[in-house]
C-alpha cells in the first residue's frame, strides 16, 4: 500500500541533558518517512528552502522514501526549529521558530501521488490539511496531527478537518483543550464525537491511548533508561503506525492495536538520539527485536 | 493464606471538584483491608483514639477483615488527614495532618496475628516497619510502602528496611528521589539493587510499573471518566494486589503481573467514591468484571 506524507523538512537546532546540536536535520515529515519506510514505500511532500542540501536525503531513496516530493521554494530558506529540554524532559520550550518556506507553504501534491492507499496529514494549519485531502482520491485511512496554537486560533477550520479523517493524533494537553474536558478518558470520548473513528491521545514517558467508537485501547512507552532528544517522537509514532498499518493491509482495530505498538517502537528508537538519527539507525532486526520485547512488557 | 496489614485508621476531610466531605472513614490499613479482602481473610493492626466509633468497622467482620488488632488508645485521638484535590486531581495538597495516635504508635502485633503469609507495611517511619518485620515469622511476602518524608529524613532507616522486605511500593517522584535518577526506569533499576525483588512504581492515572531482576512489566490506570476522591488509590491497590498474591497462592512473576491488574482494578473502584465508600462497595462480579475488562484494554 501506498503512504504519502505531507508535512515538514526542518533543520532543528536542539539543547538536552544530554547536549547541544545545531542544523539537524528535522522536521515531521522526515522522522514519518524514516518510521514508516522501515514497512513500505513512503511518498513526502514538503517545502524546503534553497538552502536545504539535496544530498542529505539522497540516502532516503534506498529506504524507499521517495522525494520527488520536496518542494525547493527559489529563494525560499527552510523551515527552523530552535528548542530545549530541561529535567524530565516531558515538553519542549520552544527558543525560536523561523517558518521560511513553510509560511507560505500551500501544497500541491503531483499528480502521481494523488491515490495514496494511507495519508500522513502531519501538523499545519488544518485549511492546509483539508486542501491536501481535497486533491487526493480518498484514501483508505488518514491521519491527522494538530496543535494547540491551531485549536485555539482555528477551531472551526480544525473542526471541518476532523469531519473527514479517519484518525487524530494529539498529545494530553491538546486533547483536553480541544474536547474542554479534564478527564482524558473523558476528552477522547468526546473527540470522537467530533468526526474521527480512531482518536490517539500521545502521553510522551506515559505511553499512549487509542479511542474508538467501540473499544479503548492502552499501551505503556517503551522503557528507555535514557532519553537524548524528544523531538520527533509523535511523527516517528505515526510513522511506525502507518506503516504498519500499510504493511498489514487494512485498518482493523486489531491492526491499530498492533500498529500502535510499532508506534511506540518507532518514537523510542527516535528519542535515542539527537534529531533523526535515532530513527534512520533503526535496523529491521533492531525493531522487531524491540517488537518482541514490548510485548512481553505488556503482556498479563 | 493470611494476610496482614500494619497502618493506619484515619478520619479524612475531603475536598475535590466532586464536593467536600468531612470525616470520612479512611487511612492505609482501611482501605488495604476492604480491597484485600475481596480475594481474601485480612487481619489489621492499626491505633485509634478512644473517639473512634468502633461500630463503624463492625461490618468488616463480615467481608472476612479481623479488627482484633485495632488498638484503642486511651484517652487518644483517631489520625486526622485534611486534603485537596484540584484540576487533573494528580496531587494532593495537605490542609493539616493531625498524627494523634498514630505519632506514637509503636504496633504490637497480637501473638495470634504474628504468622501472615503476606505482609503489607503500611507507610509508616521505616523503623517502626522494621519493627513489625522483627515481631513476625518470615512471611512469605512482604510489600513495604513509604513516602518523600521518610526518604527524605530517614534514609538510613529506609535502606535497613528495604534489605528486608520483598516488595517496595512508592509513587513515581519517591522512586526518582530515592534513587537520585531523574529518569524513571533507570529509577526503578537503581531501586532493586536496594535490596527489593520486585519494585512497584504507581503513576496514578498513568498506570504503574513493575520492575524485577528478570523483568519490566508496566500498565496503564484503568480508564476512568470521573474521578471523585483519589485518596486510598495506592492503599487500595496495594489491597487488590496483596488479595490476588494470597488467593493465587504464591509470589511467582506471573501471578505479580495478575495480582497488579488486580490492585488496578481496586484503584479504580476507590477512586470513583469519597473515602472508602466506593472500594467497600464493589462486589466480586463488578471487580471480575472490570477485571475482565482491562485485560481487553491491554490485549494486542
Amino acid at each position: 500500500m501506498k503512504v504519502l506524507v505531507v508535512g515538514s523538512v526542518a533543520f532543528d537546532d536542539i539543547e538536552s541533558p544530554s547536549g547541544t546540536r545545531e542544523g539537524l536535520l528535522g522536521g515531521s515529515a522526515s522522522y514519518f518517512s524514516l518510521a514508516a519506510s522501515g514497512f513500505t514505500p513512503v511518498d513526502l511532500v514538503a517545502p524546503v528552502g534553497e538552502d536545504f542540501p539535496l544530498d542529505l536525503v539522497a540516502p532516503w531513496k534506498e529506504r524507499g522514501i521517495d522525494t520527488a516530493g520536496l518542494e525547493v521554494v527559489p529563494g525560499g530558506k527552510t523551515f527552523r526549529w530552535s528548542g530545549r529540554y530541561r529535567g524530565e524532559m516531558n515538553a519542549a520550550e520552544t527558543i525560536r521558530t523561523e517558518l521560511n518556506v513553510l509560511g507560505t507553504f500551500r501544497p500541491k501534491i503531483p499528480p502521481a501521488l494523488r491515490t495514496p492507499d494511507l495519508l500522513f496529514l502531519a501538523n499545519t494549519h488544518p485549511a492546509t490539511q483539508t486542501s491536501v485531502l481535497d486533491q487526493v482520491k480518498r484514501p483508505r485511512f488518514v491521519l491527522a496531527d494538530t496543535m494547540n496554537l491551531w485549536i485555539e486560533t482555528e477551531r472551526d477550520a480544525l473542526l471541518r478537518l476532523l469531519k473527514s479523517v479517519d484518525g487524530l493524533l494529539l498529545n494530553e494537553e491538546e486533547a483536553r483543550m480541544l474536547s474542554g474536558e479534564r478527564n482524558l478518558i473523558a476528552a477522547g470520548k468526546r473527540i470522537l464525537d467530533l468526526g474521527p473513528r480512531a482518536v490517539v491521545v500521545k502521553k510522551g514517558e506515559h505511553g499512549s491511548f487509542l479511542f474508538s467508537a467501540y473499544e479503548f485501547f492502552a499501551l505503556p512507552a517503551y522503557p528507555l533508561v535514557r532519553v537524548v532528544d524528544p523531538t520527533g517522537a509523535g511523527d516517528s509514532f505515526a510513522g511506525g503506525l502507518m506503516g504498519s498499518l500499510a504493511s498489514g493491509g487494512a485498518a482493523s482495530l486489531g491492526a491499530l492495536r498492533r500498529a500502535m505498538v510499532h508506534g511506540t517502537v518507532s518514537a523510542s528508537f527516535a528519542v535515542e538520539a539527537f534529531g533523526t538519527e535515532g530513527i534512520a539507525a533503526a535496523s529491521a532486526k533492531a525493531r522487531e527485536a524491540r517488537y518482541q520485547e514490548f510485548l512481553q512488557f505488556v503482556s498479563i
